[in-house]
């Protein structure tokens, strides 16, 4: 029984780093999509998302599966409740990045982003495949130093989020309407891709430390 | 032991319906406090969202607790899996509701929806309450018919969110920039608490029918 249930526990671990790796890539390539204004890349990352829901469906099949075969108590029953958590995290993450995709894809052949606010979303786009890149690193290793690296990249990410409505409301914005609507809700998405990826490093947190922090997790 | 399983999972259903009802009275408040720039109702509303945080928090222990102490399997097991997944769902529209009333609280006196939006999200508003106390209802009877309303006023929210990019688009549209915010952002928190409805009304259908949609179900 034991050598099945750590079978399935490594699968297990394995669907969430790849929809991480899936996620990274799609966050990073929705960035150039939206900074550079490529079509192709945007496409690219609306038809990808479906591989990440896949994922996340058996994933959670699997770890259904285990709690009715193997009746898990104590940290191997967290495991699984926490993949099933975490799981629809990197599902949530993967459609944001979609999100992203999708204003970009809708400006086409212009840019979303107007050129005050470029710089500010460059460094959103940097942090959010920084967030992608460590969850992998932390799901893969379980170093709880990336966590807290995710949690500073959040910060920025919130910082960036306000500096946007600065941004729009400041008395130089010139914008159209269409414009100021691309910002904030492209912000939005990045704002909450960070939070998300918050999420998942404070549940491999817990499950290194047993520790659970006050803060909201769902 | 199927006597304490049983009074244990009442008690799951019962916090759930207990979450839906907390919902179903923020987003009303939320709505008005918008709609009227009711500052109490906005405060009110932001303050209790700590309740639903504590319900979702007791609700996972609680289901954790069955999964360790009385391994469920088959539609058993699928019950408290589906109450971990809605109760997230749940919480996250209690978050959406103070989102909206953080909006009202961050523009009072003045209201955050100019005059030329306000019926659009008022029907929002009514909308979103329909869904909330009709998660309520679905979720302590189990009529099917109740969840296949919940997906018509998501649909109606939908058309609503729509329509309030075309109210910003429009050639009379005279609003500021943050007007023009507010409209994007709560426009899009009305929208996503309509989507967790959907997930809700989905998973009780699955539960009941024990035929799963294809459909994204986060």
């Amino acid at each position: 029984m034991r050598e099945i249930f750590d079978a399935e526990l490594r699968q297990v671990g394995e669907d969430l780093a790849e929809m991480s790796r899936l996620v990274e890539s799609a966050i990073t390539r929705a960035g150039k999509a939206l900074l550079e204004a490529d079509l192709e890349l945007a496409q690219e990352v609306i038809a990808s998302d479906k591989t990440i829901d896949q994922i996340e469906a058996s994933l959670d099949e699997r770890c259904v599966h285990i709690l009715a075969q193997q009746a898990p108590v104590a940290t191997d029953l967290r495991v699984v409740v926490s993949a099933l958590r975490m799981s629809a995290s990197l599902e949530r993450m993967g459609d944001l990045a979609r999100h992203v995709a999708q204003v970009a894809r809708g400006r086409y052949p212009a840019r979303a982003i107007v050129p005050a606010a470029e710089e500010t979303f460059a460094r959103m786009s940097e942090a959010a495949i920084r967030v992608a890149q460590r969850t992998t690193t932390l799901l893969t290793t379980r170093d709880l130093e990336v966590a807290a690296a995710i949690e500073r990249d959040d910060d920025l990410l919130d910082e960036l989020h306000a500096e946007t409505f600065n941004k729009l409301l400041a008395p130089e914005w010139d914008g159209t309407v269409q414009e100021a609507i691309d910002i904030t809700l492209v912000g939005r998405y990045y704002e909450r891709f960070g939070d998300h990826g918050v999420s998942v490093a404070k549940r491999v947190t817990f499950l290194v430390t047993g520790d659970f922090a006050e803060d909201h997790l769902s």
